[in-house]
This record gives C-alpha cells, sequence and structure tokens, in this order.
C-alpha cells in the first residue's frame, strides 16, 4: 500500500507570507505544503482537532493558575473567504469557554472619537485563552487604504503603528497568529451566488459586497503591503487559499496547535499538599 | 427486533423541579423520562446536536437582521456537578460564535460595592445568541444563604428581586432555562479524589471543595428554596440528575432545543431586491 500523503513541509513554512511571492499571482485553489485530497483532509482535521483541544485546555489550565500567557488568531479576508466558517469549525473543534471571539465591523460613532487600536485593545484576549479576531486592526489599512477612508498620509503611519502594537502584545504573552484567507473572484461570485439563491443564506448576503468587486486588484495590493510592512517572525502573516474550505479548516488548525506547542506548557503544579488533601477527603462526611 | 428505547417523557416535563418532589429525596444516578443506555444517549446527543446547531444558527441570523430575543441558560450545581462539562460538550455542539458565556466566581471588590444583579445585568446575552451563566445570581441564595455571608434578612428579599429581574429579562425577549446539576455525595467524593490522583487534574481541585461538604444539608434545603419560590413557567427550573455525565449532557441539550423552537423562528427575509441583485452580480466584473 502506498504512503498515505499529507504535510509535506510543516504549515508554518508552507503557507508564511513572506516565502510565497506576490499575492497576486496566489492560486486559492492550491494546497501548499500538503499532499493530500479532501477526505485526507477531513480525517485529519478531526485527529488533529483533538491535539487542538488538549493543547487549549492547557493552555486554559495555565491561565487559571497565574500564566498569563493567550494566542490571538486573526483572521482577515475578503468577503465569502470563510472567515465565519474558520470560527465554527476550527473554534468548533475546542472548549467554548476557553475562547475570546471578537468580532470588528464598521467602527461605531463612539469607536470612530478614539484611535483605530482604541477597540481592538479592549478585545485581546485574557490569560489563557485563545482569541480569534473576526477581521482586526488590519481593516484599518485594507477597506480603508482601498477607499482612502482617512487620508493617504494617516493610513501610511498605521503600519509601524500596528508592528509597535503587535511587539507589546507579543513581549506581554501573546503569541499572534494571523491568516489571511484567500478566496478567488470567482469563487467569491460562486459564494455569493449561493447566497441569492438559498433563503437560508440571504441573512449573509450584503448589497456592498457586489460594490467592492471592482477594487479587487486594489485589495491585493493592500494585502501585498501588510504582508510586505507588518510580517514578522514574532507576529507572522500566513496566507490561506480558501477556495477549498476543508484546506483552509485543516491548514489553520495546524497553526494553532504549532503557536500552543510553541509554548511548551506542562500542567500546574498542584499548590496544596496533595496527601493531606487526600487525607482531609477520606475523613469528611 | 424490539422498539428502540428514549425518551418516554420530553424533559421539559420529566426535569421540571416542581414536578419532582424534595430535592433530599432525588436520585443523582436516575434518567427521569429516558429510558435508554449510555450508547444510546450518545449517539442521541451527537443526532440532536446537529439539531440545536440548526436552531442556534437561525437564531444568529435572526439576531442579525434585528430579532432581539436571546437564550439564556443559567447553570447551578456542587462542585465536581460537571457544570463546565456541559459548557464544553453541550455549548460545544453550536458555533462559538452563537455563545455568550460568562461564569461567576467569588465576586470581586468592585462587584461588592454593588447589589448583587449588578455583574449579572451586564452580562445578559446579546441579541441572536445563547448565553450560559456557569454560576450566576443564585450564588447569592446559595453559598450566601448556607454560610449567612450578609444576614437572613437581606438573603430573603433576593427571591423577590430574582423573580423580578427574570420576569423583565423574559418580558424583553429573553427565553430562560435554569438547569441544577445534581450528584450525589458518594460521586462528588470519587470526583474530587480523581482530581487528587491526575496531575492533569490537580488545577481543578481546591481545598476549599472539601470544606463545603458537611454543609450538604444546608445546600440540598438552599436548592429546594430557589425550586420552591423562583420555579416558574417564564422561567423554569429543571433538575439535572448529574452522576451520569452522558445524561446530563443529553437532557441540558433536549431542554435547549426546546427553548429555541419555542421561538417559532424562520430565516429572515431578504430585505434587498433578490432579482436586482442576480443581475448586478452576473454583470460585475
Amino acid at each position: 500500500m502506498a504512503k498515505k500523503a499529507g504535510w509535506t513541509t510543516p504549515a508554518t513554512e508552507s503557507l508564511r507570507a513572506s516565502t510565497l511571492g506576490p499575492i497576486a499571482d496566489f492560486d486559492p485553489e492550491s494546497t501548499p505544503g500538503f499532499d493530500g485530497d479532501r477526505d485526507l483532509g477531513a480525517e485529519l482535521l478531526t485527529e488533529r482537532g483533538e491535539v487542538l483541544a488538549d493543547l487549549q485546555e492547557l493552555l486554559f489550565a495555565n491561565g487559571r493558575s497565574g500564566d498569563h500567557r493567550s494566542v490571538l488568531l486573526v483572521l482577515q479576508g475578503m468577503d465569502t473567504a470563510g472567515k465565519g466558517g474558520i470560527v465554527r469549525h476550527v473554534g468548533g473543534l475546542v472548549d467554548p469557554q476557553g475562547l475570546s471571539i471578537k468580532g470588528f465591523g464598521k467602527p461605531t460613532p463612539e469607536e470612530l472619537e478614539h484611535d483605530f487600536l482604541w477597540r481592538i485593545r479592549k478585545a485581546v484576549p485574557p490569560a489563557g485563552r485563545i482569541g480569534i479576531f473576526d477581521r482586526s486592526h488590519y481593516e484599518d489599512v485594507l477597506p480603508v487604504r482601498v477607499h482612502n477612508l482617512v487620508p493617504q498620509s494617516e493610513w501610511e503611519g498605521r503600519y509601524a503603528t500596528i508592528n509597535e502594537f503587535e511587539d507589546d502584545l507579543v513581549a506581554t504573552g501573546t503569541t499572534i497568529v494571523k491568516c489571511a484567507l484567500v478566496v478567488s473572484k470567482e469563487e467569491q461570485r460562486t459564494r455569493l451566488a449561493e447566497r441569492l439563491e438559498r433563503p437560508d443564506k440571504y441573512w449573509k448576503f450584503n448589497p456592498a459586497d457586489i460594490d467592492e468587486r471592482p477594487f479587487w486588484d486594489d485589495y491585493l495590493a493592500a494585502y501585498q503591503a501588510i504582508f510586505d510592512r507588518c510580517d514578522s517572525d514574532a507576529a507572522p502573516w500566513y496566507v490561506i487559499p480558501a477556495n477549498k474550505k476543508w484546506f483552509s479548516r485543516l491548514a489553520i488548525c495546524e497553526l494553532l496547535i504549532s503557536a500552543l506547542q510553541g509554548l511548551d506548557l506542562e500542567w500546574p503544579k498542584a499548590d496544596f499538599d496533595i496527601e493531606a488533601q487526600k487525607k482531609r477527603l477520606a475523613e469528611s462526611v
């Protein structure tokens, strides 16, 4: 029997933005570093999901025991790229109590009265949690840049501000994993069309999504800029091909596992005398 | 082949506090209304979990479309009764984005400066969400009553305050499902002992849990009081036998399904012209 295929290169290497070349040439149908089909992907996701769940519990246990570390998954992507599906199908692999999920839509009037990181800082994950940002501070250099919602002089400065913010986060114990889900323009058309065909999907459709399609190349340029300027070993950007949903889920599960393994966690030691407590319990009514 | 067993009486009836008689006589090994074993329970949980997930998505979709309703699951129970397991294994059945989970520990100094409902009000689920309270405002008439942490004259008044609070919540669109997980005193000893045997469980052990065991009957009396005074059709209390974890999970899944079905939700109608949008999409680059 032939050797079972799978990851030929770790996802942390095969999907790292800085190694992938121009985003404009990227193939959203591809599965970089992975040699296998949908069935194998689904099987592996179940298997690796258990590993992720165990690591999440370990992180949570340490958070309860005074360790201040956390993990933050930042999700960006064009409409229909599947950010919500990642929250559901990758986030859904672990104890929901250990998650801290925050979606960032259009800023509210109150949020606009503050600097762009104000709402982000309030939402960083507490100790022991896996935070998930469904959109993030990168919105402020993606649609904001594409449409010049603030003057270029202002958004130009944000890349450096973001890098400083993320450096601070890392320094205070948050491991950052940034994933850009990349869907093809044709696949987006198919997915939007599906939302218009199925009454159980109407609620996900927003006419404004069509308005953005003519700006596709500008968005790719804006993504290229964040990869060029905000991809560092401390807070890496990964490019996730998203035409095949099974692959994007498996890939992000692997990236989270890798981030959690990097924390080298162990079960917290007992902060009580184990034998004395056993005796007390045995003697208790 | 014999007819497959299962629920003989709906969980909403068989587990309703007011129909079950004194809590002191309740058998935590029992499975009221359910005729089946662990294997059937596990099989049903998977099957019914999908129903729950679909209903949760429907609730979420409506929340996104202007419906203000929500569901709130209140979990109470002695230590080791399995509240965390319910969050993980029942909450884990649905999209984590649709959950709003809040645990209530010992009140902080800031919380103690406010009335006992202050921290509760801040945590009620937003529109479209399933909220889960891991402990709740009932702590203020359970340990607080057992140990007279406030004078009796004060905790006596809280039952009425709680009823008013819950009536308001229901009136503003929150469906409340209250579950008391009841474990036997011997089973608690077994579970505490396990936490003292396994290094991966030490972090869950708290020596104070043993301190509470001599007050077991006082706790049962305090539970009886909340069932007598705060179980209403609008905000019902259910008693969940918790010695068999597979049963408590299945039972609470059923209670949530029933609560969600009671909302009679449909997929939100499109708030745009479907045909016009299809045309726009087809014509878009």
